[in-house]
């Protein structure tokens, strides 16, 4: 029997439920896949709550990010054959597939071969963390070999990303956290140096880090009483992207470092990068060839069953895991 | 006998004289002119006072826009002819030449022809502020016919210039303001509608005029408390450009306004534009274009003899003046 997951009420994860469906007909540029792994995310919680920027149409389905085997083509997908081992990048609307099950259709244009030597949990655990740093560091930035990145949040599974995906562009990442008890983690992470906000000072950090010249890039998820101080810490003529408001607190936009560093500050999601074919199509063959090397190795921090999706949402939502929480059907 | 302002101390008014000098001779790209109108900036204050960007070389010279007619031509200088009638664009460094004088040396790739019927002092008045405005509105934001732009700070030069080329584009320039008494003036200056800061609600007063889809462009020298307001009041994707820090109030930057509206918020200055040849190129034809056909007119507040170069500073200092001072020789 083939299961899907389904809420009929938006809330808290008790909403979720196990419910039989028949394999479903692919359509025009669909396929139907076998799941083998779903990874969990944020806006999923925010859906099934009804506090996502889409609404869901009750009943819903649920899930965006998974990988498995290809079981059936539509009619005009030739880009894949049955039996092909896939992941599925969340290059579309949280509404529109729902992965959570044994079976489900997915797009064809955001399938990604998964690389011999990868098993499913990081298949399905990847595409999320390291689409959105790419597109960033790389699709909105152009981060080249040889410039520095100051990446706040740098324990978050972004932020992790942020930083080897900085590492295979030859750049150098600076993880900015709040206190240094994660310092040895990150660096083991990747990054060339930890400063930790509420021990160091950041402008000065930064300058000796980068011979007085400052970063050419800032990765930020964050804002709040931090900000003005990661803007001082930039080269003249460098970018901010901000992806993220997780501060409760003001944030100041300090003008004349703005003026005076000629600073660009500009916000930056996912989801408008997948919408251009060139950046996906060129995002999947970097972040393909990272997994394949070893480089992009996603941290996963724990997995369940599809019985336990109740469970996996709780999880989730506890704040409680590091790294990426994947279900296995 | 030919006169040239000089100032051997930083300081006020006082420090500058007026000085006679031998007619210089024009070296490689120079030309030598007859000057017959300076407009005064506020960087030549500062400059005087020794709080600007760049430090005088003492005894130092001053000026850097004005009109006149070519009296001698720099060996390699082919785009011009002796009495040319020109202005000069203030597109280089403020202390590279001093153009406060009967006669001064000036760049070739700096000049343009003065159009027929336009007079001395317009021409000496007009390249910094439609200099300035175009280098944003259209050099930075690419501003288009049908597009909404709000213009902070209206009644100031740039101001002013930023609602003429936004007409001029077929945009439709909203002047934003604290009070309303100056709205008559800015209406019959060309701005489409007039919001006062402290007596209207900025955001629903845009959405009112744009049909509820927001402004496109915000061109703000101030800041503070105003600005998450104005980007409040603007399209999905949208750009701030900021090109001054007149608020002594922090600047709030509004993350979530920011993310929600995916907007882009950058620094602009005029300096960076005049040193693109092919900008340089495309502003001179589009101002000449406006002046020729009437389109920008700029407001001159007062003439001085040079004789009262002393007086001129100290009424420019006063900010009691409405437009450009002008200076004749």
């Amino acid at each position: 029997m083939n299961r899907t997951v389904r809420f009929h009420e938006t809330g808290g994860p008790d909403v979720l439920r196990l419910e039989p469906i028949e394999p479903p007909a692919p359509g025009h540029g669909e396929v139907r896949l076998r799941i083998r792994a779903i990874g969990l995310n944020r806006a999923e919680i925010m859906f099934r709550q009804g506090s996502y920027i889409q609404a869901p149409s009750l009943p819903s389905q649920l899930g965006y990010e998974a990988a498995g085997e290809i079981e059936a083509l539509g009619p005009d997908v030739t880009a894949f054959a049955v039996g092909d081992r896939v992941s599925v990048i969340p290059a579309f609307d949280v509404d529109a597939y729902g992965l959570y099950g044994d079976v489900s259709l997915a797009p064809a244009r955001a399938l990604v071969a998964v690389p011999d030597g990868v098993d499913w949990a990081d298949a399905a655990a990847s595409w999320m963390q390291y689409g959105t740093a790419w597109g960033a560091l790389v699709g909105v930035a152009g981060l080249k070999a040889g410039q520095t990145v100051l990446i706040t949040a740098a324990s978050s599974s972004v932020g992790l990303a942020a930083i080897q995906i900085a590492n295979m562009l030859g750049a150098r990442p600076i993880a900015v956290t709040r206190r240094s008890d994660k310092a040895e983690a990150l660096k083991a992470a990747g990054a060339v140096a930890v400063i930790a906000l509420e021990e160091q000072d950041v402008v000065s950090e930064v300058m000796g880090i980068t011979q007085g010249r400052g970063a050419d890039l800032v990765f930020d998820p964050v804002g709040g009483p931090a900000f003005p101080a990661l803007l001082e810490a930039l080269a003249i003529g460098a970018l901010a992207i901000i992806y993220g408001a997780l501060s409760d607190a003001v944030t100041p936009l300090p003008m004349l470092t703005v003026l005076v560093r000629d600073i660009t500050i500009r916000s930056y999601g996912f989801a408008a990068v997948m919408q251009n074919d060139g950046q996906l199509r060129e995002m999947k063959a970097f972040v393909t060839e990272g997994m394949r090397s070893g480089a992009l190795r996603p941290v996963i921090a724990r997995t369940f069953p599809l019985d336990e999706i109740v469970e996996a949402h709780r999880y989730l939502q506890s704040n409680a895991q590091v790294g990426k929480v994947v279900v296995l059907p």
